[in-house]
């Protein structure tokens, strides 16, 4: 998917939303484990009911891995529905990979090759050469982390080096050698509402992926107010607050609803 | 596996040498792909064939995802192949994961509860949280990136923060604070084999984890002088050039060929 079409498809929808697809098998409503793929099952409900208020689904691979092969062929399915059923949505797999060149290589022919995803996250550490493989794929995306939200984010990423630049800012200029705006974002800490300006001012342009609103915290109202730029610029996820809204017969309605009203109040802050 | 077991099978084989599970289909010999898992049928094949000269393996989980369902069965395949036949091998999950907490617990459950590795390679940008969930397992192993060995290492990896202190020296000793020797390792790229002098500075009695010697040009002689201790202390991987030594149907016979030279050479330098 282009830039353009992906801003096309927020204003179309009035929403930058991108709802995470961390389902948990110990989480999913009771009856759905009588499913020959209570996973699938889950996320296809959780899918048809939300995607009139999004823009991205997020399945977060580790979930699905940590399953096994049953896992992966749920995951796979996933990706199959949402590419089938509803081709507008821009669908992220959230894997965090990062490796030497010919692994990196192989990570994106997973993701991009085998799985038709549009996106995937990436780890910086191993720099260019582990980031490269993955941007080769026209009109895919790299989304490289930044500036995460979790506390461990402190260890390394907010180190200043000897000319007061912290690790994620130098993440974020270095990687603008290796591509543009029109092939990576960022993800960006929701919780750290004010380091947004900072970041907006070293990329004023790139879409940036903010994995905090919700269960971990964030404002939306804080993000949207640093945050956004011309072409939004934004995708705010959310996972757990809408996969378990409920855990009853009426999890979709109830995750639909919890949908609509992060996108009505989307669709005033833009 | 403890490190004691470890250090054990290294003395009683006069190997330090892990074997890398690069699998590549487009790699393997030809006659092997009329096989029903083509993959399975050469890594076999090749274990049998180098674990008497090796003390571990590590899959590189990239290249088992790059085929899907079937490469996942393989890679399972795999590893129950190893368990079983060889209980003395150390099986590494090359897989440089790392999410925030929640994320972490459900890799950690795909390599350690679902799957049966003795350690994960970790990536250490997202910090403390994103690497703990991997050690709660008792006797399992995380192997975390320190300084790798490719060119995009210089990107981030050596920036120096206010008092000189270089990224990767950050993470050696921050990680420390997390867990001892028994529990983690850390991944150093072997073509800079003279920072290991630097690096068993700040972590004598570490095992490390070498993957650069062969194809990616590092030398086990420099590498032994500079990372051997006690314990050996020092696991050196070597992939394509043992994988891929010739591909006819006397594939297996070569590997093995490669493997013995590079145990020959380790028993020396021990």
């Amino acid at each position: 998917m282009t830039k353009q079409q992906l801003f096309k498809n927020i204003k179309g929808k009035q929403s930058f939303l991108c709802v995470g697809l961390d389902t948990d098998i110990k989480k999913i409503p009771q009856h759905l484990l009588q499913d020959e793929d209570p996973v699938f099952a889950f996320n296809r409900a959780i899918v048809d009911a939300t995607q009139a208020y999004c823009v991205a689904y997020k399945p977060n691979l580790a979930f699905y891995e940590s399953l096994g092969i049953k896992g992966q062929m749920a995951l796979e399915k996933t990706v199959s529905y949402i590419r089938q059923n509803y081709p507008d949505q821009f669908i992220i797999a959230d894997a965090k990979r990062g490796d030497i060149g010919n692994t990196s290589e192989m990570y994106a022919r997973a993701v991009f090759d085998h799985s038709d995803f549009d996106a995937v996250t990436v780890a910086p550490y191993m720099g260019e050469d582990s980031v490269k493989p993955f941007l080769v794929y026209p009109n895919k995306w790299v989304i490289l982390l930044a500036l995460t939200s979790n506390k461990g984010s402190q260890d390394f990423q907010l180190t200043e080096d000897k000319n007061g630049e912290r690790l994620f800012e130098k993440v974020l200029k270095k990687s603008q050698e290796w591509a543009t705006d029109e092939q990576m974002m960022y993800v960006v800490g929701a919780t750290q509402g004010k380091m947004l300006e900072d970041i907006r001012r070293i990329v004023p342009n790139h879409f940036l992926l903010i994995p905090g609103v919700g269960a971990q915290g964030g404002s939306l109202k804080e993000v949207a107010h640093y945050g956004l730029n011309e072409q939004c610029g934004l995708l705010v996820n959310s996972s757990r607050q809408i996969l378990y809204a409920d855990t009853t017969e009426r999890f979709a309605e109830a995750a639909a609803e919890e949908a609509r009203k992060v996108q009505e109040e989307m669709a005033m802050l833009q």
